[in-house]
C-alpha cells in the first residue's frame, strides 16, 4: 500500500511529485515521460515567473533536469481505472493493480469531444487502454482515434492483432501498413446496445466494427474514476484541491479554466501538502 | 481609473502583474523592489518546477530580470488603506489617492502578532505609516516596531521629527542615534481610549508615548481593506480567488496554507485572470 498515487506528469503532477518527494512519502506517479504534449507545444510561454521568456521545449528541458535531479520516477503506464473502496485507492495501469491510500488527479483536461455512446460502452467494445484489451480484437477489424503521435506505437500493436485498423489520428500519421486505413474524418457516435457494433462518422458515413480504442492524451475524469463529482468536464474541488472522494485530490487543468502552467504547478503543490496532512490525519 | 490594483511584489503579486501586462491592462503595482523578504531570505528552494535548487536570492534576481524583461514598474508607497465604493476601490498611498476598477491583494500574511488595542486605536495614535503621519508626532515621543530592515529608512525620518523613539526591531538594527532607544523588550498591547496614551512591554513595564508606528512586512487584511472577510487572519476566496467584495481578489500567503512560492504563483495567475473576465464584464 503507497502512500499516494499520481496520475498525469503536466506541470500539476510534476509540482506533487516534487513536494511528496520532499516529505519523503512513498508513491507511485504514472504517465508519459514526455510529459504534457502542452507544454512541449508551446512556442513562447512569458508569465511563468523566473523565466522571461522560454519555450516550452526549453521548459519541459527543466523539468526533465529537475526531475532528474530530484531523484523522481515516471511509471509510464496507462491508467485505465479508478476505484475508491472507501478507505483506498486501487488503480488499474495495463492491467496491473496498485494501491495507495491518497490519489492526486493530474490528467489534464480531454480537449478531445467525447463521442456519443462513448461513456455507456466503455468495457463493452470501447478501451482506452491497447495494452490491456488488444488481445480481445485479434483477427478482428477495429477503429483508433489517437490525439498524440506519441500513442502511435500502440496503434502499431494493435494493427499486429486487429485484422483491419480504421485510423483516425488528429495528427500526421507516420504509420504505412496494409491493414491501416488512415482516415481524415472522424467517429461522432459509437452504436451498439450490449457491445459495440458500428461507428458514425463525421461525413454521416457508417462502419461495422469489433471494438474502438481511444488514444488521447486525457481521459474524462468520470470515465476513469467512479464517482467522482464533475461539473462541465471539470473535476470539482475545494481550495485544498480536495475532491468530493476522501484522500482524492486534483490539480492542474483538469480543475478547470485558466488553463495555464502557472496555475497548475500551484495547484499541484497546494494537493501535495493537502495529501501530507490527509496521511498524517489532520486533513 | 485604472483597470486594477496590485498590492504586493512578492511571487503572488509577480505572476498577477505579468499576466495582467500581456493582456495590456492599465494596472498600478504596489511594494517593495526588495519584492518578498520570504522569497530572498530562503536558503535552498527545491520545489519550484523548473529549477532543481535554487537559492531564495538567485530566484529574486530570476524575479527581478523577468520584472524587467517584462517592463513592468514597481510604485513604492506604503499603501495604508483601501476603500471600496460599491463600484470601484480607493487606495491610499502615502496620503495619495489611486482609484481602479479591480484590486488584486497579494500582501504576503502577517507573521507578527497584532497588539491588544491595535486595530481599535488604528488612526488614533497607531500607524502604519511614517511618510503619512510622521509629521504629526514632532517634538513628542513614540514607539517603533518593525520587524525588517527595510523600514530603517523610515524609523530614521520619524527620529528626526520626534523627540524621543522607543525602537523594537525585531532584527539586530543599524541605527545609532542619541534620541532612539533600541530595546530587546516588545509591546504586547497599546493602551488608550481616545487615543494613545501608553504600551505595555512583555516584561509587564508600561511606556507612556504619544504614538505607535508599526512598519511590518504584512498588514492584517482587514485592517487594510474594510468589509473584507478573513477567516483565521486569511482572506477568504473562492476557486477564481475571488474575496466577498465584487471586483476584489487575493493571492499568495494572505489567502492561507500552505505559505509556497509555487502556490502563490498560481495564485496570482488566476486572480489576474479572474480580473481580465470581471473587466469583460463575464467575471
Amino acid at each position: 500500500m503507497h502512500d499516494c498515487i499520481i496520475i498525469g506528469t503536466g506541470p500539476g503532477g510534476l509540482s506533487a511529485a516534487l513536494n511528496l518527494k520532499t516529505h519523503q512519502k512513498d508513491f507511485v506517479w504514472f504517465g508519459s515521460k514526455t510529459l504534457s504534449d502542452k507544454v512541449t507545444k508551446a512556442e513562447k510561454i512569458t508569465n511563468y515567473p523566473g523565466f522571461p521568456e522560454i519555450s516550452g521545449a526549453e521548459l519541459f528541458a527543466k523539468f526533465d533536469e529537475h526531475i532528474r535531479q530530484a531523484g523522481l520516477e515516471i511509471t509510464e503506464k496507462t491508467v485505465t481505472n479508478v476505484m475508491h473502496t472507501g478507505r483506498h485507492f486501487m488503480v488499474l495501469a495495463d492491467n496491473e493493480i496498485y494501491e495507495a491510500k491518497t490519489l492526486i488527479l493530474a490528467m489534464g483536461v480531454m480537449t478531445a469531444r467525447v463521442m456519443d455512446g462513448e461513456q455507456e460502452l466503455l468495457g463493452k467494445g470501447v478501451s482506452y487502454c491497447a495494452t490491456c484489451d488488444g488481445m480481445l480484437y485479434k483477427g478482428k477489424r477495429i477503429a483508433v482515434v489517437c490525439n498524440a503521435p506519441k500513442y502511435e506505437h500502440e496503434v502499431k500493436y494493435l494493427a499486429e492483432l486487429a485484422s483491419e485498423v480504421l485510423y483516425f489520428p488528429t495528427f500526421e500519421s507516420g504509420i504505412n501498413r496494409e491493414n491501416v486505413i488512415v482516415s481524415q474524418d472522424a467517429p461522432v457516435a459509437v452504436c451498439g446496445e450490449k457491445h459495440v457494433k458500428s461507428i458514425t462518422l463525421r461525413s454521416g458515413a457508417s462502419e461495422n466494427i469489433d471494438g474502438i480504442f481511444c488514444l488521447r492524451n486525457a481521459i474524462a475524469p468520470a470515465a476513469l474514476v467512479s464517482g467522482i463529482k464533475e461539473e462541465n468536464g471539470h473535476i470539482v474541488v475545494d481550495r485544498q484541491m480536495a475532491t468530493n472522494l476522501p484522500g482524492c485530490f486534483a490539480a492542474g487543468d483538469c480543475t478547470g479554466r485558466p488553463y495555464q502552467y502557472t496555475k497548475a504547478v500551484g495547484e499541484g503543490n497546494v494537493a501535495a501538502h493537502s495529501v501530507i496532512s490527509f496521511l498524517a490525519g489532520v486533513g
